[in-house]
Formats: C-alpha cells, sequence, structure tokens
C-alpha cells in the first residue's frame, strides 16, 4: 500500500444539500481526508459551506480551483446536468473524481465522458451508487457469488418513498428512483439489462396531480434473471428499500425493519425509516471512505465507474419509454471495455 | 339460528389422500357432523377409508348413496375431471355440496354446473378454496375493506413449492397452483380479473425437464389492482404461501415464519413449512367447520360458491394461454348473477 | 380405538364467564361431545346458558345432574373454592372431569382429592393448564425432550397483563398468575420446584394501590434448572406469555408476536395480544378436545393430572410466603405415585 | 467548536490484539487523528505494530514517548493491571486519555486515580465501555429518558459468549463479561447500583472445569430498578448480547437478529455474530471517534468518566463476592463529585 500519511485533499463541487453533506462527511467522518476546496458559483454558499470546514477554500468554478492547484482530487455533488462541464476539465487535469450520479443526464453525453476517460491511463471517475457500499446489498451480492443457494432466477425490488419534491416528474420515476435498481439488480446478478418493461398500479390518488404511479417495473437480464421492482413514491408510511433474490434452492430477502424493538398500545413495532438519508447513512460514509482509500494507495476507483454509469444511462432510456409503451423496451448494453474490466 | 342437535350426515365421494383427510377431519375434528358414507369405487379403498370412520357406509357410486338416502350433504374430493358426474345427481337431490377445487376442468363444464345450480332456490355448492378460511388471509381482506391504509393498490405474491410430482405439467403450474391466487387475490380485493400475462424468470435447472419455471404471473384486476405472483414449484427450501398489499398510505404483509425461534449453529433460525397440509392445517378445518355450520342452520353455504369457481375458471383459461404467448391475454369475467349475491 | 359413534355427553358446572366459554366450545367447536347438562344454582344464569346449548338440561346442583343420569362426563368451571363439593361426588360417580385450574384452593384439600381419585382404578381428573396445549410450548417441551441443544440449563419466562379486575390480589399474583408458570415450568424441564424466591422491581405506579408489582420469581427446580419468572400485571400496552430457555448449545424462544405484519406512520408493527382468551384460544380447545378424546376412548385423562394440581398447590404455597419473606422459600414436592405415572 | 485542522496526534499503549485494533482504527477509520506514537516494552511487537501506522514511532514506555512529546492523547490499551503506571505519567502531563476497562484492577486504586485526577482542571479520563456508543442501546436509553413509556420497572439482560479462553477464570465472569452490564445498566436507568446477588443455573457441563456458569445476577438499582442479567460464557451457539427493558406501559428489546434474511433446508434463519468484535464494531468506532472529535474541540472526555470506572469497579467486588455468598451484597457506591458532574 502506498498510503502515504497525508490527509488527501478534496474539492467538493456543488454545496447544496448533497454537496454539504459531503462536506461535513470530509471533514468529521472520513479517515485520511479533508476538504480543501469548495466550488459554487452563488458566493454566500460558498463561503456558508466553507465556513464549516476549516482550511477550506471556496472558488466559483473548477477551472479556478485547478488553477489554484487547492485539491488533489473531486467530489461532484451538483444536479446531473452540470456534471460534463465539471468532469472534462478535471478528467484533463488527471484528478480522481467521485461523481454523483447520473453520470450525466443521458447516454450521449454520458458515452462522451467514457470516451474521454480512456484516454487516461485507467479510469479515473467513480460514480455514486451508495447502495453497493450497504452492508445488506454486500451481503446479498456475496450470498449469489458464492452459490450456496444455487444459481439466482430472480429478484424483486421494492423502493417505497414517503413523498416527492414538486419538481418530480413522471420520468423521474426512472432517472431519479429506478436509476438506483438499474445499477444494483445488474451487479448484484452479475449481468446487464436485456429490456424495461413498465405495468402500471392502481394509482395512488393521493400522488401529485402529474404522477400515474405506482409501477411495477420488469428487467430481464442478458443471463436471464428476471427482475421486477416496485417503484412508489407516495408512499406516505415511510421509506423502504428491500430486495428479495428467488435461488434454485432457496430465498435472501434485505431491506427488513431492525434496531430497537417496541411492546405498547396493543403492538409490537420498529421504527421504519423515512428518509435515505438514513437508511443509507453508513453506506455514504463507507463508499466516500472506500473511495478516499482507493486515491491514496492509487488504486483510485473503489466502486461504481463512469461504464456503469453509461450502462445506466442506456437503461434508464428504455424506462423512461417505457413509461408510455407497452411490452419491453429492449436495451442495447455494449460490451464492457478492457479498460474498464 | 336452526341448528338441530343431530349431527350433520356427510357423504365424502373420493377416498384418496384428500378425501382420507376429510374423513379424518370429519370424524374427529368438526364439530356436529359424522360420516355416513364413503362413496369410492374401488372397493378396497372404500372399505379401508370405512373402518376409519365408525358408522360410515362405503359406496360405489353417488348414485347409490343417494338411493340409500346414506347422507344429508357431500364432500367431493376426487381429481376436477370427475366433478361433473356428482355435482349433477347431488344437485338434483338438492344436496349441500363442498366441492374441492376446481368446479371441473374448464369453464365451459363450469358454466353448465352453474346454470345447473340456478334451478334450485339457491345456492347448494361451496367451493374447497380454503385460503379464504386461513387466519391471516382474513385478516388481510379485513384490512383491505377497513380502509383504514387508504385504497389499495397491488397486491404482491409468492407461491413457493418445494417439488412436484411426476405429473404436474406445465399448465399445472396456472390450473392446480395459480388457481388459488386467481381466486383469493380477486377476493382480497374485492373485484374480478381482466387479464393474465405471464414472464419467464431464469429456469431452474432443478426443475423437472418438462418444466420452464419459476414464472411471474401478472393479473390485472377490474378495479385497477395490478396483481404479480412468483410462482416457483422447485423451490427445494420449503413451503411457503406469501402475500404483501401496497396500499394509499402503507403497506401490508402476511406468510411470514412464526412459531418457535431458536438460536443454534451461529444462526437464528425458524422451521419453515414443507407442505400445504401443515401451512393451512387450520384453514381446511374452518372451511370443513364453516360449511358444517352453515349446512345446520339452513344457510348451505359460507365460502366461495360455484360462480366463483367458474369465474376462476375463465382466468385460468387465460392463464394457461398466456404461458406460451406474449402479452396481457384478456379476461371476460360475466356480471354475477343475484342468485350468487 | 374403542370410540364409539356417540357423542360424549358432557355437564359443565358453572355458567360463569369460563364455564359459558366451555359451553360454546363443546356445542360449536368440539368433536365428538354435545353440553347434556349445566349445573348452576343461580336459576336464571343456567336456563340461559341452557337456551345456548340444544339439548341441553339445567340443574341446580351436581348431585341433581348425577341423579337424572344427565351427563357421562363433567367440566368443572366454577372459582376454585366451589372444586371440591364437585370433584368429590363426580369421583364418587366415577366420572371422568375435566377442572379448572386451581384443583383445590389449597395443598390440603388439594391431598384429600388425590387421595379420594386413588381409591379409583385410575385418574378421572383432568387439570385445566391449558398452555400445555399450546403449539408452542409444545415444540419447545420437543426440542428439550430431543435434546438436540443439549441439556436444559434455564428457563426465563415472561407474564405480562394489560390490568387486573379490583378483586384481584397480591397473593393472586402467585396463585392466580405465576400458578400457570408452576406448571409448565417444571413440565416442561421434566422435573419439580425445590424453592420459590420473590424480588420486587420498581413497583408500577400505575398499578392499583393494594399491589406491589412488577416482581421477579426465582424457582428452583430439583434437576438444577434455574427458572425465573417476571409477572407484571398492569402492563398496559398488551397480553404477553413467552418463555425463554437457555440450553447448553443453544437458546429457543417462544411467544413472540406474529400474524399480519404493517407498516404505517413510519413503523413496521404487529398486532399484539391482549387477552389470554386470544393467546390461547386454540390452546383451550386442543385441551378439551384431547380431553374428549381421551374420554370416548377410555383413557380418560390426555393433561395435566390432580397430582400436578397438587403440586403447584405445594409450589403456590411458598410463592405466596415468598412474597414476604426474603430468601429462598423450599418446596417439598412428594414423590409422584406410581397411579399417577 | 475550537477543531482546529490539524490531525490530533495520538499515542496508543500497548501493541497488543486490542492495541493493535485501535492502532488500525486510528489509521484508517477515525477522522481527525494519527497514530504518532506506539508505547510497547516488547521491541519486536513495538515494531510490528508502528509499521502499520505510517509516521508512527515506537517507544519502550509511556515516560521515554512524553520525553519526546510524541503525542497530544493516548489510548491505553494494555491489560487492566497495568493501567495505574500509565495512567499517572500520562495525568501529570495533562493528556486526555482513553483508557480500556477496567479503569484499574480494584476498587482502591481506582479511587487513587479519580483522586489524582481531580487534582487536574476538570476529567481527562475517558473510559473504553463502548456498549454506551452502540447505536441500539443509546435508543433505549433515549426511550427511557424521553418518559414515553412511563418510568421504567426492570431491565433485564442477557450475555452470551461461544467460549471463553483459557485464562478465563469463575471471578472474570464479573469482572471481565458482567463488568459491562454494572456499567451499562445504571446508565441507561439513571442511577446508580445497590446490591449484587448470583444465583446459579443448572452448571454447563460443557464450560471449563474450572467454571460453574452460567448464572443470573441480580441487581438493585439506588431508584428501586430491579435488574437481571444471564452470563452465559459457554452458549457455542454465538455472542449475543441484548436488553430488555419493562417500563410502565410497554416494553422495549435491543439486541435482535438483523441483516440478510434467507430460506434454506426448511428454516428461515438470520446468521447471530459469533463475537463481540463484530457485535460492537461500530460501538468502538463511534466511541473511539467520539473521544477524538471531543479532544478536538477541547472538552476532552464524550463518555464515560474514570468516576464511573471507580463505581464498576465498587460494583464488581460485591460481585465476585456474590459467586460464593448466598444473598444480596451490597454495594456502597459514594455520591459524584461536582467534579464529574
Amino acid at each position: 500500500m502506498t498510503t502515504s500519511n497525508q490527509d488527501l485533499r478534496v474539492g467538493v463541487v456543488g454545496a447544496g444539500l448533497m454537496g454539504a453533506d459531503h462536506i461535513q462527511r470530509i471533514a468529521r467522518t472520513i479517515s485520511g481526508a479533508t476538504v480543501s476546496a469548495i466550488v459554487e458559483p452563488d458566493a454566500g454558499r460558498a463561503e456558508a459551506a466553507a465556513a464549516t470546514a476549516p482550511g477550506a477554500q471556496a472558488f466559483a468554478s473548477i477551472e479556478d480551483a485547478l488553477a489554484a492547484s487547492a485539491l488533489d482530487a473531486v467530489i461532484i455533488a451538483t444536479p446531473g446536468p452540470f456534471h460534463e462541464p465539471v468532469l472534462v476539465p478535471a478528467l484533463e487535469a488527471g484528478l480522481p473524481i467521485l461523481c454523483e450520479k447520473p453520470l450525466t443526464p443521458d447516454s450521449v453525453s454520458a458515452l462522451r465522458i467514457v470516451e474521454r476517460e480512456q484516454k487516461l491511463d485507467r479510469p479515473h471517475i467513480q460514480l455514486g451508487f451508495m447502495r453497493r457500499f450497504d452492508d445488506e446489498y454486500r451481503a446479498l451480492r456475496e450470498l449469489i457469488a458464492g452459490g450456496d443457494a444455487g444459481e439466482l432466477l430472480m429478484l424483486r425490488g421494492v423502493h417505497r418513498n414517503p413523498s416527492v419534491p414538486e419538481s418530480y416528474t413522471q420520468s423521474m420515476l426512472i432517472t431519479d428512483s429506478v436509476v438506483h435498481e438499474l445499477d444494483i439488480m445488474p451487479w448484484l446478478a452479475g449481468s446487464t439489462v436485456r429490456s424495461v418493461e413498465v405495468k402500471h398500479a392502481r394509482r395512488n390518488a393521493l400522488a401529485p396531480e402529474r404522477l400515474r404511479e405506482p409501477i411495477l417495473v420488469l428487467i430481464e437480464l442478458a443471463n436471464g434473471v428476471l427482475v421486477d421492482v416496485e417503484m412508489n413514491v407516495s408512499a406516505r408510511f415511510g421509506y423502504q428499500v428491500g430486495t428479495e433474490a428467488v435461488f434454485q434452492t432457496g430465498i435472501a430477502r434485505i431491506g427488513e425493519p431492525s434496531g430497537l424493538q417496541r411492546w405498547s398500545d396493543a403492538q409490537f413495532s420498529i421504527a421504519e425509516h423515512t428518509t435515505f438519508t438514513t437508511r443509507f447513512a453508513r453506506a455514504y460514509d463507507a463508499q466516500v471512505q472506500a473511495w478516499v482509500n482507493a486515491v491514496r494507495d492509487g488504486s483510485l476507483v473503489a466502486g461504481p465507474s463512469a461504464w456503469d454509469g453509461y450502462l445506466v444511462a442506456l437503461a434508464c432510456e428504455a424506462g423512461v419509454r417505457a413509461l408510455d409503451e407497452s411490452g419491453p423496451i429492449p436495451v442495447e448494453s455494449p460490451a464492457r471495455p478492457a479498460f474498464y474490466a
């Protein structure tokens, strides 16, 4: 291991909710890293964020931060449409990058990024699909890979949100929510997406008028594994993400309630999550720590790559079409280049 | 209540596994009934069965038993193809009937039966969909009907068998197994089937060569509720039937492990069922007791009717087509006649 | 099996809550028995009860019922102090008896009963410790007896009631509630009670003023197994009875929540019982059915005997002393006579 | 917050199992700290440990490390008998200290330490009772403090180990194992220990010959709360620590199985822990991070103090006596000095 004793100097791009969260994480939770730069065009927001991270400098653009040699690595926490203008100069500068999902908003721009990245000596981009760092998803993947329960036949997911903000649109059912399943399910199954289909449940009358949901998303994988995902964003009761794996000789399930158990008022109960920030708190920490460790030891990437992000972009485009068209929408998943092996 | 103090004299038709089971149930578990007649063409088998039920007489045919006035009510426990020749004379004789599922093997013959039955003053046939008498299914139905959790949006079922006998064919995935879901899901949701579709999971290599399973069955109900059922008959690990209901504001689930909990060998465990006979033991008892009570108090039927059996036959026919055709196969569910209201 | 086809004619003594419950059970749930006599000095109550059981005759006293040859077997459902005056003539008449717990209110009178009973050819009294017929207790006993988890070392019980009626006194913590544990724990462990000790928890300020509880009852068994029981009768939240068994190589637990699971209002929940009548509903049915079967087949007793009731009376007396005295109160459990083997 | 951007320089005393674990934790998991010194008389072991922590220097004694100004704070990870010779010079040097439990091996030496510490301006010692940093224990404490379930009446603990090393003696049941309960139970209940009593279960024949266990430890707290702890160190099946809290109106429970659920071989199962290192992995991390944060922000202590360690030493001495003497052994818990408020 080539880890030096020096903390990694991380620049965080975007000081909104997600960016502020990463800044605090680097400053207070992650070992071996400090926030050295905060890139945010809104000067007030940038200063406010810098004040919470001792030693961090505020910059209006990634170019300014790079010019000042203010960072060794970068976390991109802006909305998807703003990723490419940061990814490109960061790649040019040869910086390791942890980029929040999605890589970019569509497969065409995603392809541009993976093509640009392949001019470097090795992958520099890790994508923020944090579920891959959740203990339960990892245990499930190990069980699948280990083969103890025989071949995997089906994966059955539920993704239930109490509610969504006003900005959430019908296509975001796929691009903002199911997107996680389009990454994690192939990762679990060791395969790629072959088609995506959407079935409509009875519409939840409590959903915002613009939304027709919940939906059931059917995903065929190249190895024959059938995936179905219940996607539900007005579920009210809480936040729940779970997966059931059907094997040849058994079943496995993750995402069940845990923690303090109570008996009161004629019932037994366990608190359920109400937001992804608690459900995946440890996964976010583990993801960033793994990335920092990888950057410090020179391996640069310790999770999903830009290529994974490109594949997900292709599947998302099929998923969005499937919201309006009946039957399975095929997905052409290109073979993984050796560069990303 | 007009219940007399006299035990109901029940004739059991068919002394195979299921018939023998009913004979013992009536003889040893059910209050207010005795086995008075056993109808079974195989004389040896008939005598053997009669020996286990004090006071029961063996007959070679239903006609003989009727001629001897040997029974007040009849349970039909033969295979489906042999139901009609018993149902017709029993209806002619005006006897109350508990008929194992299916009513008959197809919708045309089922329609003949419901038409014949409607010549009587009221329904005389109760169909043996025993799940309707399972405590958990009943609790779930009450929750749905009560409206506490808002409107029902989806029903998600799993039906997993350790294995099936050699006689089990591909179409029996629908007609022998999913048939239960085609009864219980509409019953839970208070609706009827609009279409049936089948998706194929990765084939279980441990399944008998003639079977392509597990499958995922998608069922649209007339009220918009979307149903999906994982049907799996080579699951090895045990016997499991479960349902998850998705409501506007919450979720409910039945079919989870219960009973004695153990810690041993680095794990916490609960025994799972390995056969429907233990999973639904109490449902069978409750079903027969409810039927006996209904016959004794004059209401005759206390569960699914012949009409329900006819609707299920129609849905099964769509399901069998769906095994080979892609996309949803529509089901024309006729309106329920006032006779069966 | 010598079971005849004739229903057993059961007389129920006492038409209060428990008696009425048994009358309905015999009339509507139990196979092979009918209520032929109701013995109740309050004429109005007797008639009301008889009206719910077709064919039952009301009597003012057990002597009248015996004189009328109105019953083949008797269930005693009066309060404990009234048991002896029914037990004695019923034994004289050679009738099989199912007697609600306790056998009698104290060990001296209990001894009189077991001495009287031993003049018959074999035991005629079964005692109503219904827990022995609960599926989970039976599974636990089998696990213990089977030895899979090694020797049994400890048994840890909880018995929590939401509240108790005004008539409930401090000593009833032992004689009315812990009494069940004093029967079931030795039965599980295959041993007898050697001492009883009581520890006081912080008093529940919501308990009636006359009660000092919850308490922790420590019971040493003759085979060295240590038993502790948390006894709690103002627990408010629900009714809960559970046991944990500590073995050499593992742990087992019964009494956990089961049935329909819900997610709502940011929590996962399962309904808890609020009364023993639902928690042990099936145990009551199974107990009475087992007794009826035993009477019909001539074995007469299929559960705890009068001798068990006598041993429990001895242990209760130590328990009541332990409420006021510190340290373990020894119990002299006499050896079981061959008559009760 | 006065946190500087400089990493805290931590010296770790003792490079055995526990010390090596802390060294890795500081080096790879904890934010804002580095291992600057390793104090270990065994030169080979010291060098080996230093090699795993870039930038750390090895010293033969705490005096050498202090003379070299090689550390800002110290973690003591040697066995208890070696704590005092490190605590004293570290206190003299005014260093913040995280000391593994126990503070010292007995209450007399513990008193010497708290007296010495009180000569400083404020507490400098945090004691390594890591359970206080476990999420579930914290949730339970909040529930108790919040009062939602009414007053706390009882606490019921189980502490089950698969096995113990050869060096483990009978008194270590108290001083090495129950010691954790003697800290955590008063902390949960907001009280102090009034007496300790030990009851012997049937001896586990699989326990090492020198041990007589499992035992049931009864602990009375000053506020009347009754605590019982099952202490079991040859339980074979796994490692399990759990607590049940009995309130006026409800129950709470922690330590239940969680994580991936499986169905296989006719059972439902969840993996149980087999060692405290996995059960409390996050608690150890959270404990050290909280301590590092406290040192960096100047509050120095963020957990149990030396005073808590002194109280536990007093209770342990009663517990050890209770192993051989019957009845409750009283504990005189002195009032907490304002210094430790």
